[in-house]
């Protein structure tokens, strides 16, 4: 039968980076592409004596019965206080939602507030599921330029006063795809400029934990004195990706709404995943776990930025970012080197990266390459890099 | 700030029996509202097992890092086996993707076919999440006469005629709320009458295994020889709820289409927990699970039936249904009782039930209740039961 499709499916296939993935089975192939954490940082030991432990305590049934939208009750009052580490103060489990992974509270922000048309500011590049989600809401992305300091305050007020917006989505820390951090000036200049135009932030931070230099920054959450900022927290880089647990932090109004919107698609999120996400942030568990991490990070960059300056073209320039997963890589337009056209080359190469494309509200950006450095071995790192050099130099 | 929320969220409060939970924290009130399965029922202890067993494993890493959007491949497969036994055949895991639950799979067909304005045709009672889910794509539900037996086919085939739905929604095994089941006369008639005006059967089967009397039947995308039958799974009432494990079955175009959905939503759902739900179905363990849960469900539906016939008046009606968690009553209209405006009372006399309301797709059934039977003991139930008795006698 011919499917009659609704219309925001029209013309989406799928993200980019997950059909990527289904390329890489060869392990041969030292892939820069996808976003994982190291498979060796898993706490898998950790994990497991936190499900015997939970699944063992005379509550365990509650973990495995239905549960409330908003979330388990212990974890929602714990990352009300948790979140004060970024300078978010005097909340309460109302202002929390427990989401199935942070990608789902962006899901239903826009679900909340987006109708066909509406504009959503992003930064040029930006995390492409925000994207992409964009398009199942018919929204209308706009890209915002961005400098080496990150996002152009300029042109993000233009673009506000030409589109006007409904959100600004922005990662302001080791941003995907470009690793770049704002710093607390823009953060609160963010705050106050979308405040004043009745813009919603949408701060998706799921790589705040994972710094290797530097000194941490208040989220652009912790400014907020209107009400329009919505924080987003995920487990998904410091314990698993796959237990799909994160959280919005929002004013109670907004989160009454998203948790409408939650009821609606998948009920509640897993009651067992929440209590072991509760687990790790009752005491310093989660702190010793990302300590035991960061080192490992932190020397995978650094190889990876060593091994990008000494094999690649100097036609080849890159980001230094102080945290997060991602390097991002741009060949000067004057050498015409697209990353796109050379993508199937590469991977016959052995060597795989997400081109630039799939994070710009416009498509362009053939010139870009995004680097993942987390989930390689340091050999295997420069390897890569080195089978990078060839093919682009 | 004064919030500018999308038009899908206008009007749309939440889920009535959600809402409801919270008036019932009071453990003297007996609670016939709700859907849960029996929390004595849940495999506490395999759960454990399984748990361990699966963290156990040199495989363990796999489960708490990132995986395909599409479904743990083991589950998958075993799936498009397992469905065997509702006489749906010749699948692969091309047809099948996994869902947080499955209400995603309600969700996530709304959102690749229902554009604002379709039509989706429903039971006339259904399961309220159809429709409160309908309200979030802007989608017309318009409800198809049921009597004794079930959806009438007559006003089907009429209401398909004038309303040109995208969707037909059923639950054909144990309604909810009924606890009606449809013939394999009527599944086939089903199938087929869809098949020919280009309408897709969005049949959800969470009730299946729960049979007390009666023998087996096909399920309607047992008969689908279009490929317009979207067939419905889920743990959530034969392990447990809060896993937010389920599955869908269809044609592997519309498969591909959801799947790119759910990409945008919760990315893939948590793969300890796909894992776990393997491990029930790889032999004969959910089957154990459930022959051990049916007598105590059969023994707590014949209790309430006994009392139902024993302490209501006689303007009172009840389905007697051969498996789920649900009995259907109605008060004859004659009698004027509205169970709407009893509620209230009801609950300060210490007995709660579903208000026939919020399955109507018009809103009628205030002398309707939906109670449930399956979450409380027998004791309770008949003490509830005289409770209800007394305030409708």
């Amino acid at each position: 039968m011919e499917y009659r499709f609704s219309d925001r499916m029209q013309g989406i296939s799928g993200n980019a980076i997950r059909e990527i993935f289904k390329l890489l089975d060869n392990p041969e192939v030292v892939s820069f592409a996808g976003g994982m954490p190291a498979t060796d940082c898993l706490p898998v030991a950790r994990f497991r004596q936190m499900c015997d432990r939970l699944l063992s305590s005379p509550d365990a049934p509650v973990l495995l019965q239905y549960g409330a939208t908003e979330g388990y009750l212990p974890l929602r009052r714990r990352l009300a206080e948790f979140v004060g580490r970024c300078g978010i103060h005097g909340i309460s489990e109302d202002n929390v939602l427990v989401v199935t992974g942070g990608q789902q509270g962006i899901d239903l922000t826009y679900k909340i507030f987006i109708n066909p048309g509406d504009a959503v500011l992003v930064e040029d590049p930006t995390y492409l599921a925000a994207l992409h989600i964009a398009k199942t809401y018919q929204a209308r992305a706009i890209g915002v330029r961005s400098g080496e300091e990150g996002i152009e305050l300029e042109d993000l007020e233009a673009k506000i006063k030409a589109e006007h917006p409904k959100i600004f989505y922005i990662v302001p820390n080791f941003s995907n795809p470009t690793g770049k951090t704002l710093s607390a000036e823009k953060r609160k200049a963010i705050a106050e400029l979308c405040a004043a135009h009745g813009v919603m932030v949408l701060e998706d931070d799921p790589y705040r934990e994972l710094r290797y230099s530097g000194e941490p920054l208040p989220a652009i959450k912790s400014f907020d004195k209107a009400g329009n900022c919505i924080y987003l927290f995920s487990f998904s880089k410091t314990i698993s990706p796959a237990m799909r647990v994160g959280a919005v932090v929002a004013e109670p109004e907004v989160i009454r709404k998203l948790t409408v919107g939650k009821q609606a698609t998948d009920v509640h999120t897993a009651t067992l995943l929440q209590a072991v996400a509760y687990e790790f942030i009752k005491d310093d568990t989660l702190d010793q776990q990302i300590a035991r991490s960061v080192p490992l990070y932190r020397e995978k960059r650094d190889v990876m930025l060593e091994a990008l300056d000494r094999c690649m073209p100097a036609s080849f320039t890159h980001t230094r970012p102080e945290g997060g997963l991602f390097i991002w890589g741009e060949f000067d337009p004057a050498s015409k080197i697209s990353a796109k056209a050379k993508f199937r080359e590469a991977v016959e190469n052995k060597v795989a990266y997400v081109c630039g494309n799939d994070f710009f509200a416009d498509g362009r950006g053939d010139n870009c390459v995004r680097l993942n450095f987390s989930n390689e071995t340091a050999e295997r790192i420069v390897l890569g890099c080195e089978r990078l050099g060839k093919l682009f130099g």
